[in-house]
């Protein structure tokens, strides 16, 4: 399979979305409803259609009928049996080898003609906090000699987020207002942020999941990942600063939360799983109910991330967008598996459609910042673009791409597609 | 309306549920699908089954028609003007004066045959902190000289909860296991939480709802309330001691939280919407956006709210359960609207169906506590029962029943049911 062509030409080292990678996402093309497809080269393939034909049988067949709804709840909710039958029939139909060539055919769309939204419904929304480079870089800004607060090493620390206002790549960012606390000020402003941030992380969709009470075992909590994302977890710092204690933040998040709209199953970011986790020696052994051999064995994702900015004067000057950071999946103190045992110690139910933000995947090193504020000390140095401009902040207009891609000797390339989302202005809104 | 009488003799001085509450629940009979209800005296008036048999019109039977699929949800987003048609038939219908009482009798049932449920699907839920009896408490535990943070009198404060795991009241809470720090050791353990407390608030069920990047006006924002309920934010102090720096509350909460299921509206409220807001002279004057005369003016909810505890000991001796507290809804420090005016500032979209809980209403003093926390000023000093038994946190077995109650002089008094959950300890699961 990894060598594997398809009779599709721009799936053949298509840099996203080849044979190998066939993820999950909800389009809609002319005025009809939205339903789910898979991504092939620059095709998208109509599922409810293939069906439809008769091209697909059994388990799969049952899967693609889950999706009727023209989302993936029900589809995450079958776990990973009828996700392998479909992808295996998939394949077979795409490759080229095929006898099926003609009949498929006819259910590809081009891409460029569809729109994409958001893949399910989410349940609740929970936004970790393991991107342990980052967690150091931001608590250096407050306590330089200890940035890592005691129990970090022990428990993968996360907080409830916002699931109303999460949305697919592409959707306007509207700038929030909020409170905040101007310097040297004893009472707070209501104004539009003047902090506004991206953050780059990966988003993890749930699966099956668990009953009230019932944890899941660290080692059958992988089976209840139904998919990956990219994930922009835009902030406002100064709302951030002045609501967020004592129970942490709240509207400085809440404003909006993007993400790449195609899910990448744990079967195409398998060969992907290969590097070793990153807990350096001398740190703590985790606790019982987060270790498990096989999954440590299994290794970490090694997903590489990039954050490109695009500005309206780059664009209005024909500028193509900068590349602000280079990061990875590595940057992740604990494995997704860690993370849903975690969350589900407690007895806390975890539902399909549930979705995982890991936290701010930054680099230890200026060039591997995910967010502005580790790349502007908290907007005391700016940011100097090729254009000539300057950031401490988001501006205005500018737009912010979050790309991912797994690369491998050997193996073919795969990648998420984009996360993409521009600022609009309080005065550009209806 | 305030003296009327109903036909249905066990409505007339009910406690909880004469003809001026009216208060709208799911329940099941027998096998059948859960349905929408209306609890009047001992009885629920089976709303679908009134409809069937042509007793409603206009918009009120179009509400009734929205409330098909056994949930809430999208008699909510109606809003105000449906749920008052609604209201106004009900009552006419139910009136002693009313010519259809033999139509209407076929419609009832007796609650003690029912099961109720969750009432609608909650897309959100957000716990704010707006007790400031409670804030001043426990921030006193922390801090003697300075109990309230900074932001206190400025931000209503709150945080993003967990969803997935509210349930009505009657479910069992189990006892929780997570990470703690236990005292005087430098590493965590996995255990069951030995400091399980509960916490007393008030539940405020959305209405409509903005769109995103639509705040709601404090002008209009109350029109999106759809009805309260009690709530019990079940948390466990070791679990959250320990993993809440810095993004707050997580696993200490998450595990279970109940509400009462019968929807109190803002009609049957409304008389009792009727004491001076509790903002002492001197305190910062809320900004614009969180002020408006009309909403001072028609006044702080005055709920009565007491908490009830009865323990296995006392269960099997035949002890009736004992009174642990009194408090109100007067110590909340932001009006209703006030609430929702924040919570949608920066855009954040509300939906039909999302839930707020108040956060802790203690009142200042001794037998006003709305925790055990502050009951036992963080666990150091036991408490008393008449049992014999003491507590510092709840045992295996206890019950905690909140309870609450609107009296007004020239008003029927009405009242929101019970919020029941007995802790169940780990060994007695399946």
């Amino acid at each position: 399979m990894n060598g594997a062509r398809s009779w599709l030409e721009t799936a053949n080292g298509h840099a996203d979305f080849p044979l190998q990678n066939l993820p999950y996402g909800v389009f809609s093309h002319g005025g009809a409803a939205p339903r789910v497809g898979v991504a092939i080269g620059d095709s998208i393939l109509d599922l409810p259609a293939l069906l439809a034909r008769g091209l697909l049988y059994g388990l799969a067949a049952d899967a693609v009928a889950a999706m009727a709804g023209g989302t993936l709840n029900a589809f995450f909710a079958m776990g990973q049996g009828p996700r392998l039958a479909l992808r295996q029939q998939l394949q077979e139909l795409l490759e080229e080898t095929s006898q099926q060539r003609a009949r498929v055919e006819c259910c590809l769309l081009d891409s460029a003609d569809c729109s994409l939204h958001m893949p399910a419904r989410v349940g609740d929304y929970t936004d970790f906090y393991v991107g342990i480079e980052h967690a150091k870089n931001v608590g250096a800004l407050f306590r330089p000699d200890n940035p890592l607060l005691p129990n970090y090493k022990f428990v993968p620390i996360g907080y409830h987020g916002r699931a109303s206002t999460l949305r697919a790549s592409g959707h306007p960012v509207p700038r929030p207002r909020g409170q905040s606390l101007p310097a040297g000020q004893g009472e707070p402003t209501l104004a539009a942020t003047a902090r506004l941030d991206f953050e780059l992380e990966l988003g993890v969709w749930i699966g099956p999941g668990n009953a009230l009470g019932e944890p899941l075992p660290i080692g059958r909590a992988g089976e209840h990942v139904a998919g990956y994302c990219l994930l922009n977890d835009w902030s406002a710092r100064d709302i951030q600063a002045w609501e967020y204690q004592p129970l942490g933040p709240f509207l400085s998040k809440s404003f909006i939360t993007s993400i790449s709209p195609w899910v990448v199953t744990p079967e195409a970011l398998a060969p992907f799983r290969c590097a070793q986790p990153s807990r350096p020696h001398g740190d703590p052994q985790p606790l019982p109910y987060l270790w498990d051999e096989h999954d440590q064995a299994r290794g970490a994702l090694a997903i590489d991330l990039q954050v490109w900015i695009s500005t309206a004067h780059m664009r209005s000057v024909g500028l193509p967008a900068e590349r602000l950071s280079q990061s990875s999946t590595l940057a992740m103190y604990w494995t997704v598996a860690q993370l849903l045992a975690h969350h589900s110690s407690n007895g806390c139910q975890l539902q399909p459609g549930d979705l995982f933000g890991s936290g701010t995947l930054s680099g230890a090193q200026p060039g591997q910042y995910g967010s502005l504020l580790e790349m502007t000390q908290g907007g005391k140095v700016a940011l100097q673009l090729a254009s000539g401009e300057a950031r401490r902040f988001l501006e205005d207009g500018d737009e912010i791409i979050l790309r991912g891609r797994c690369h491998r000797e050997g193996y073919a390339s795969i990648g998420f597609g984009e996360c993409r989302g521009r600022v609009q202005g309080l005065g550009e809104r209806a």
